[in-house]
């Protein structure tokens, strides 16, 4: 939850404006800067600060590095069947997903489920934003993707698998989606690096160093490998994750992801899957409503006192929506920075 | 693994014909005893004891009860789009699923992916036979299903979710294939009753009390619920099965699913996802073989030591095909009692 809005907010439309306005300064063309900005600034309104206008300079640091191309007009691949195809053509991902999306909504309620994979793409974002693109046109959704090779697959020693997000949206009409979105590695490595800074122990079972074994230390765990969640079945997921959105679609693995950029601190360079299954024709003919059944399901788990994923998410959103989001002083130092230099305020 | 071959064995399909007799016998029609047989038996075969001849008498006592027709023909509704849907018609689902596979595998290698919806069945088997059906083919599967209410979600306090098995296959050509096939709750309920038999602490983070706590006794825990693996992000795993396979697919939820038998003694009534991927089709027009990639990142895992899933599954396989099967003199008992009896050897 955000703080107190004791310092002045802006409004979220006004830093959409603000962030499409640098990334046009950078060099970024219309469709990039857009979709880029609206993903961050998504992030930025739903209190996840480590998807929001924090990860402009990466953005911006991949773009100088000449791994990412601001300027790529992503195109759309589509024979007609269940697959969507989009080419990012090494830009960012979102562009790409803009570009893809309504031919995926269309292929699904006509087949009742259809595929989009995204090729060649500078992947930005965590997956929400896309899977509540989905949700918001009545259909569930389901999306993945390989990342850096961080994660020791469960009995293994040594980084392979990507921290590997996976997330899941189911419509609730005008309510917000049931929504979950989270790495397949037990912790993020942001998580592990706030630790570190902070010089406390891990708790067990997140990392091994490496020499591949278990470790509490930070500094040996950022050596080593983060190890997957949830054990076997963990790794598991995440190992159908590399297999599915990236040997099966023709796109890098993490290993292959990391090799090909040779450093974390970029964004990384890979596709992704994201399906969409239409209710109405996975129901057809059968008794009952899914929605209404869904949502008999949903009290089930609050009346029980559980949370759904993305409730606090939510509640952020609502706030500064009505309130605006009250960013620090560094953060408005840094937009200003950001939007007289361009790419020269990074390295 | 099995022990040391001391005892007679029987061949696998020595033991497929006796299977498949006895269920015939019971009353089940050649289609229903037929591949109620084979799933068991691949079972027993593989060293799943749980999943093998063990579970003839719950079958027969689940058609005892009424709640199972063994004479159901399952039945094909295909409207030509991406959702194959078949008709358990209160059968087993087994029968179902060799109904719609065909046509499943065919629709995939058409539109690049396709789903088989089982409605209406009653559910026996783990998900692998199915998922193995489908890597046969050269494709990738994905399947999932609700079971009972045993489980709470995390953060809850109450039985709700099933223990919701999810399976996911990779072909390898002609080795076995990438499987893994696993409940979402942290432990199966056999192995909770597996610590009461023995009078041994559950670990902790298996289960609730009647009171929603916290509890490592095997009694409290059989009396409560059991929670999901990974926490937070198996609960969310486990609630999309739910959505998919019961809500979506307009069949019963773990809930619904209780409430229909009243008893977790029978086998469970409800639905099954189940997806199939074409790798030929993701992939196309794209560098590189994804069958070899994926092999790549099999030898990446072995090679640091880790196993695959399903490895000691495979080698009991082998060994049973070459070897054959030794029962124990109970199990060889319990064979001839029911072929005799039929029905009337169950409650």
């Amino acid at each position: 939850m955000r703080c107190p809005l004791s310092r002045p907010a802006i409004s979220v439309d006004a830093l959409l404006s603000e962030v499409t306005e640098i990334l046009t300064g950078a060099g970024f063309c219309d469709a990039q800067a857009r979709a880029l900005a609206a993903t961050i600034v998504a992030g930025e309104r739903d209190g996840c600060k480590s998807h929001g206008i924090y990860r402009l300079e990466g953005c911006l640091r991949t773009v100088k590095a000449g791994k990412v191309d601001p300027t790529a007009l992503p195109e759309l691949a589509d024979a007609g069947g269940g697959v969507i195809r989009v080419l990012a053509h090494d830009g960012f991902s979102p562009a790409a997903f803009d570009l893809g999306l309504p031919v995926l909504c269309e292929r699904a309620r006509d087949l009742g489920l259809a595929a989009l994979v995204i090729n060649d793409c500078t992947h930005f974002s965590a997956l929400w934003p896309e899977i509540e693109a989905i949700t918001a046109q009545g259909l569930a959704g389901l999306a993945m993707c390989p990342s850096y090779a961080t994660v020791a697959p469960a009995g293994g020693s040594a980084a392979l698998l990507g921290t590997n997000p996976l997330a899941f949206g189911w419509p609730r009409g005008d309510a917000p989606p049931y929504v979950f979105d989270f790495a397949t590695s037990v912790a993020a490595r942001g998580e592990i690096e706030l630790h570190r800074q902070a010089g406390k122990p891990l708790p067990e079972g997140w990392a091994v160093d490496a020499q591949g074994q278990p470790t509490t230390d930070p500094e040996a765990a950022l050596a080593g490998a983060m190890l997957p969640f949830g054990a076997h079945k963990g790794s598991a997921i995440s190992t159908m994750i590399e297999l599915l959105a990236g040997a099966m679609i023709g796109d890098l693995t993490s290993p292959e992801a990391l090799d090909y950029l040779g450093t974390t601190t970029l964004a990384p360079h890979h596709g992704e899957l994201i399906l969409a299954l239409d209710p109405a024709k996975f129901a057809a003919g059968r008794a009952g409503d899914p929605m209404a059944r869904a949502e008999g399901l949903f009290t089930a788990i609050l009346g029980q006192g559980a949370r759904l994923p993305s409730q606090r998410r939510f509640a952020a959103r609502e706030q500064a929506l009505t309130q605006g989001i009250a960013l620090t002083e560094a953060e408005v130092a840094l937009l200003a920075r950001l939007r007289r230099q361009g790419l020269d305020a990074v390295d």
